[in-house]
C-alpha cells in the first residue's frame, strides 16, 4: 500500500437529509418497477421475472406475446430485437419497458405457484430505507440510509476542500456500509440490503477529465491484478451510450467472473459536474472551486471509483480457493495475497517439550507487535499445516530440533509448500519483507 | 499496538430482528420518559428538564413541590434525600421517579417558552430508530438499527467460537455504527444520533468473573494513558449497586474530564450469562459452552468493555489541544500520540532549489509506502512548522544544503521541538521505532 497525498479520507454520515436526496436524483429514480402474483401475493421485481424460466418457455411466451401486439408496440419490439437478437436479453429489454412489460406479463407464470398472468400491474418501489428522526413518525421526519457513500462525499466536498488546502486534482475517499432496501437478494454477499462500499471520488478540471477517467481505470484493475485476482476471470464491461446512467458522461464496470456469472466488482464513472450542480441548486450554497493558476472558477467534474468491499470480498475469497491433490491427498487452499490473508504467520512447535515451545511463544510474543499470528501445538505438523492452507495463512514457522542447536526455524511458503531455514534474529524482517 | 489471540474480530450486521432486541431487553427497556409542552409543543427528556434550571430556582420549585406531597410520596421523598442531599442530584433522582415527576413538573417552567407547569404526561419513547424490510410498511416487516453492537457478538457466539476453535476465555470486538434516536443532541461528538463504537466482550468462566473484570478494568484504563491521554483527566465511575443496569453484576465507567465536566468514554460489565441465556431462551438454540477440560457445560460469563470510538476521538483531541508561548508568539499545537496523529511525518526542502525538492520527494516516495507523509515546499519553514503543530504531525523532516553534502535530513519532534540529523537510509527506521 501506497498512501496517496491527494486522496483524504471522510466518514460521513449514514443517516442523511430528505433533501440529499432529491438532489442526488435518488428519491426520484432510486427505484425498481414491482409487481405480485395475486394468486400466492409473492412480490418481485419485474425485471428478475425471467431468471427461472428456460429458454424454450421464454421463446414460447414471446411468440404468444407477439401475436397480440399493436402496432405501436410492433414497432418498439422490432427496435428491441435490433438490439438485442438474442432471446435471454431481449426477454429482460422488454420487461424493462413498461408498456410492454404488462403485455408479456398476461403470457408469464408465476416463479412461485406457478399460476399465469395473474401479476398486478408494475409499479416503483423506491430502495431508500427510510426512518424517522424523533417521537413522531410523520413526514417531516424523515430520513433516509444511505444508499451509497458518494454523496456523503460530494455534499462534504467544500469543508474537506478548506480544511485539507487540497488544489485539483484531488480525491476523497470513504470505506463504509451502505443500505437497499432490494426484494430479491441472492448470490450469498453479491447482493444484500446491508453492504460495504469503498469509494474514492476524485475532483478534476473539466477539461481533462478523460484522461484522468482513462487513468483510474486502469490503476483500478491494476489494483485487483496486483492483490492476485486472476486476469482472466477479470474485465471491463464499458457501458453503451444508451444505457449511461443519468448521471454519467462514460461509465464501466469491473466485472468478475464468479461461479454464477460475471458480474460487477466496481463501477468507474465519469460523473461530469452533474452531482455538485445538483447539490449547489437544492443546498443554495456554491460548490465551484478557485483554480488559483488558472484565474477561473468552476465546478469540478467527478471521476468515480465505486467498487464493493462486500462484493471484493466474495471475488478474492472465490479467487483464492483450490483443491489440488498432493501426495495422493486433496489439500483445499485459499491462495490469498499475503495482504489479504486474515492470519500472517502461524507458529508450531514441533513437539510440546524440549523448550520448543518457550522459544516458539517468544516467536510469537515478538511477531504479534507487528502481525496477526496463530500459535498451534497441536497434532501432526502435516495436520498443522493444512489446518493453515485452509485459512491461507501464507507463512507457517516450524520450531524443532535445529532451532535449539542452531537459533534458526523453518518457514513454509503456502502456495509452493517450499521450506526454507531462517535465524530467529531475522525472521520479522524477513516475513514484513514479503508481505509488504 | 499487540494482536491478542485470544480476542477475534467481527463485522455483524446493523439492521437486525426485532427478536433480537427483545431477548436484549431493548424493546421493552429502551426507552426515555418524554414530556411536551404543552404551550409550545417542545418535547424533553423528563430528566433533561433541570438541566437549565438555576439551583435557586430548583430550591424554590422543590419546596413548593414538598408542600404538596401525599403521605406515601412524603416517604418516598425522604428515601430520595438520604441518598440524594444535595438539589442537584435529589431534583434529577425525582424526575426519574415517574410518579414523583409529574408532580415535580407542575412547578417547572418550560425551558423553551418559559410556562409553567403545562406538560404533558411522561410517556416512554423507544430509542431504537426503526425501518421496515421490503415494500410494505408493517409491523411484520419492521428492523431496528442497532442501538449498541453489543448485541450482534451474543448472537454470533456460537458461530464465532465454532469456526474460531476458541477456548475460554476469549473475547470478540468490533468496531462500527450504532445508533439511537436521541431528544436532545450535545455537546459536539458526545451525544449524537449516529456514533461508532468500539467493543469487545470477553467470555468467561462464571468462576472467575470477578479476576477478568478486574484485569479488564486496568487494561482499558491503561489503553487510554499510554495513548497519552492525562492521567489528572481520567478516571473510574463504579456502579452502586442500586444503581446497576438490569444485565450487569458489576459495572464501572471510564470518565473523562471535557471542558464541559466529567463524561463517560467507556463502559465496562460483568453482564453474567444474563445475555446468552436471554439469546438460548428466544432463539430456542442452545448457548451452552462445553468445557474440555472441566467436562462441563455452562452458559459463560460475559465482560464487556464498550467504548465510544467518537466519544474518546473528542477526548484525545480535547486532550491534544495546546496554546503555548514560544519566542513570544502563540504555538497552537495537537500533542498527538504518534500513533493517533493523522499524519505522522512531513517533509519539507528547505529551498525550492539546488536538488532539495528532488531529495524531499524520493524520500517522500520511500515513506508513503509504510505512513502518511505530507509534502510542503511553502512558505518560511518556521511557518510550516507551526501548520503542522496544528495538525499535529509528531515529526517534521526538512531537506536542506547539508544534505546535499551528507545526505543527512534534519528530524523535528514536535512537543520538544528538538532536532536531530538523521542519515536519509536510517530515516524509515528511525520513524517506524518512533512510531511502534
Amino acid at each position: 500500500m501506497t498512501y496517496r497525498e491527494d486522496v483524504e479520507g471522510l466518514d460521513a454520515a449514514i443517516l442523511m437529509h430528505p433533501k440529499v436526496w432529491e438532489a442526488s436524483g435518488h428519491v426520484e429514480n432510486f427505484t425498481d418497477p414491482m409487481i405480485d402474483c395475486k394468486q400466492c401475493k409473492s412480490r418481485f421485481r419485474v425485471d428478475t421475472l425471467g431468471d427461472s424460466i428456460a429458454e424454450k418457455k421464454k421463446k414460447k411466451i414471446l411468440e404468444d406475446f407477439e401475436q397480440n401486439l399493436s402496432e405501436e408496440n410492433k414497432v418498439l419490439l422490432e427496435t428491441i430485437t435490433q438490439i438485442h437478437p438474442e432471446i435471454e436479453t431481449k426477454f429482460e429489454a422488454i420487461l424493462e419497458k413498461k408498456e410492454l412489460a404488462f403485455l408479456l406479463l398476461k403470457e408469464a407464470n408465476c416463479p412461485n405457484c406457478g399460476t399465469k398472468g395473474e401479476f398486478t400491474e408494475p409499479r416503483n418501489f423506491n430502495l431508500m430505507f427510510k426512518t424517522f428522526v424523533g417521537p413522531i413518525e410523520s413526514e417531516d421526519n424523515v430520513v433516509f440510509l444511505r444508499p451509497e457513500t458518494a454523496q456523503g462525499i460530494f455534499v462534504n466536498f467544500q469543508n474537506v476542500q478548506n480544511s485539507s488546502r487540497q488544489k485539483l486534482p484531488f480525491g476523497i475517499a470513504q470505506i463504509g456500509k451502505a443500505f437497499r432496501n432490494e426484494i430479491n437478494t441472492k448470490n450469498f454477499l453479491f447482493r444484500t440490503r446491508e453492504f460495504e462500499q469503498m469509494e474514492m471520488q476524485y475532483f478534476v478540471n473539466p477539461n481533462n477529465d478523460k484522461e484522468h477517467y482513462d487513468a483510474w481505470k486502469e490503476r483500478r484493475i491494476n489494483w485487483y491484478k496486483n492483490l492476485g485476482m486472476d486476469t482472466e476471470n477479470l474485465r471491463f464491461h464499458d457501458h453503451p451510450i444508451d444505457k449511461l446512467a443519468h448521471y454519467a458522461k462514460e461509465a464501466t464496470d469491473v466485472e468478475y467472473k464468479f461461479p454464477f456469472g460475471w458480474g460487477e466488482i466496481e463501477g468507474i464513472h465519469n460523473r461530469t459536474d452533474f452531482d455538485l450542480t445538483r447539490h449547489q441548486q437544492f443546498s443554495g450554497k456554491s460548490q465551484q472551486y478557485f483554480d488559483d493558476e488558472l484565474k477561473e472558477k468552476f465546478i469540478p467534474y467527478i471521476i468515480e471509483t465505486s467498487a464493493g468491499a462486500s462484493r471484493s470480498f466474495m471475488a478474492f475469497l472465490v479467487n483464492a480457493y483450490h483443491e489440488e491433490e498432493v501426495n495422493g491427498e486433496l489439500r483445499v487452499v485459499l491462495k490469498f495475497h499475503p495482504k489479504l490473508a486474515p492470519i500472517k504467520a502461524a507458529i508450531f512447535p514441533l513437539v510440546n517439550k524440549d523448550g520448543m515451545p518457550e522459544i516458539a511463544k517468544e516467536i510469537e510474543a515478538e511477531l504479534s507487535q507487528f502481525i496477526k499470528v496463530f500459535y498451534d501445538s497441536k497434532g501432526a505438523v502435516g495436520r498443522r499445516y493444512r489446518r493453515q492452507d485452509e485459512n491461507g495463512t501464507p507463512f507457517c514457522i516450524t520450531v524443532d530440533n535445529q532451532t535449539i542447536e542452531d537459533k534458526t526455524v523453518t518457514v513454509r511458503e503456502r502456495d509452493s509448500m517450499e521450506q526454507v531455514r531462517v535465524s530467529t534474529d531475522a525472521l520479522l524482517v524477513y516475513l514484513l519483507n514479503k508481505l509488504k
